[in-house]
């Protein structure tokens, strides 16, 4: 669609906009003209709080998650188990993670995964930080939350040997069928991997 | 979803985000996590691309819709037939006519339409404006491009008793089938009004 603008600065506020993942120049359109619509104050409240995080974010020393402080809640909290780590993504993941309730360890977030495609090598990522971790002891378990794509999985298998020196139980998240996902549906390698990997039945699916 | 930010600085940018229509906390998060991702330089233009328009947009003298200079691009342009107003909502009716490339006309942008139940009045509108426009004589006609909604019918309404003691044709956008559409599927309410309103054949449909 070649849309002409009446405005420049609108234009260019669209072009901001359309930058966002997801977002095309009609949605971008839509949100910007809805900012305009809005007062001057809560529209410098909106620019206000996207520069503000940029510039003032602090990362966690010890498991590089967003935090307002040197070392994030979860990392700093004596209640959570200090002994296990879940390795993940990206923040989101953590925040993912955190919502199903069920993890009481730490994270140690990697900032992506090994993807050459992408130009990013593991040392692009935090993988020495975690090695540091481990090579410091107390840690009984690692378990591998990353993404089950072919990136995800070399990154999987490049920890893995990085980590193999040291003694640690080395596990990843479980690959099944989704709740609520139909048998017929589900492509061949999950189900496979559901039947390799079956649990023991207590007469509770859930 | 009761998501746990681990930042204040995070929740505070994912709350102005979703502030915005159609983008609940979940694509909020992403948006903002995209953000956070790119130069400090990026998230300056982003932050003040929006600033910037709210401050700065100027706002047509004539149809009132945005423009960098006080009349329009449109309304000043020779080129344009001045004697027909389309009048429209908002600014994307403008660029969504506009795209058409179906219209030499001008606009005139109300600013919405009559809602008591959103508390929005006549006074609200431009609609004045419109009249003054049309009581200065040189407009032949004025076409009703709004929402096809009881609010629009109602705006409809109160600008054709606004203008009926002027000599202007009054004309509405016509009714009916989307192209593209299948007629079992239509509302018998379109379906009626495009059969009430047929137009002449001459062998080619669009």
């Amino acid at each position: 669609m070649n849309q002409e603008y009446p405005s420049t600065l609108l234009e260019r506020a669209v072009k901001e906009f359309s930058k966002l993942p997801g977002i095309g120049r009609k949605t971008a359109t839509r949100l910007v003209l809805h900012l305009l619509r809005r007062n001057e104050s809560e529209v410098a409240a909106f620019s206000e709080a996207m520069l503000t995080l940029k510039r003032e974010a602090k990362y966690c020393k010890v498991c590089h998650s967003i935090s307002d402080t040197d070392i994030c809640p979860i990392c700093a909290n004596p209640k959570r188990d200090q002994s296990v780590i879940c390795v993940v993504e990206n923040i989101q993941d953590v925040m993912a993670v955190e919502n199903t309730m069920q993890y009481r360890g730490v994270y140690h977030v990697l900032g992506g995964v090994i993807s050459p495609m992408d130009g990013v090598s593991p040392s692009d990522l935090h993988i020495d930080t975690l090695v540091s971790r481990v090579a410091e002891g107390g840690v009984k378990e690692v378990i591998m939350a990353l993404s089950s794509t072919m990136e995800g999985d070399t990154t999987n298998f490049y920890i893995y040997r990085k980590l193999s020196q040291y003694d640690v139980r080395l596990s990843v998240i479980a690959r099944g069928i989704s709740v609520g996902d139909e048998l017929e549906y589900a492509d061949e390698v999950t189900l496979g991997s559901s039947i390799v990997n079956r649990t023991p039945f207590n007469g509770k699916t859930i």
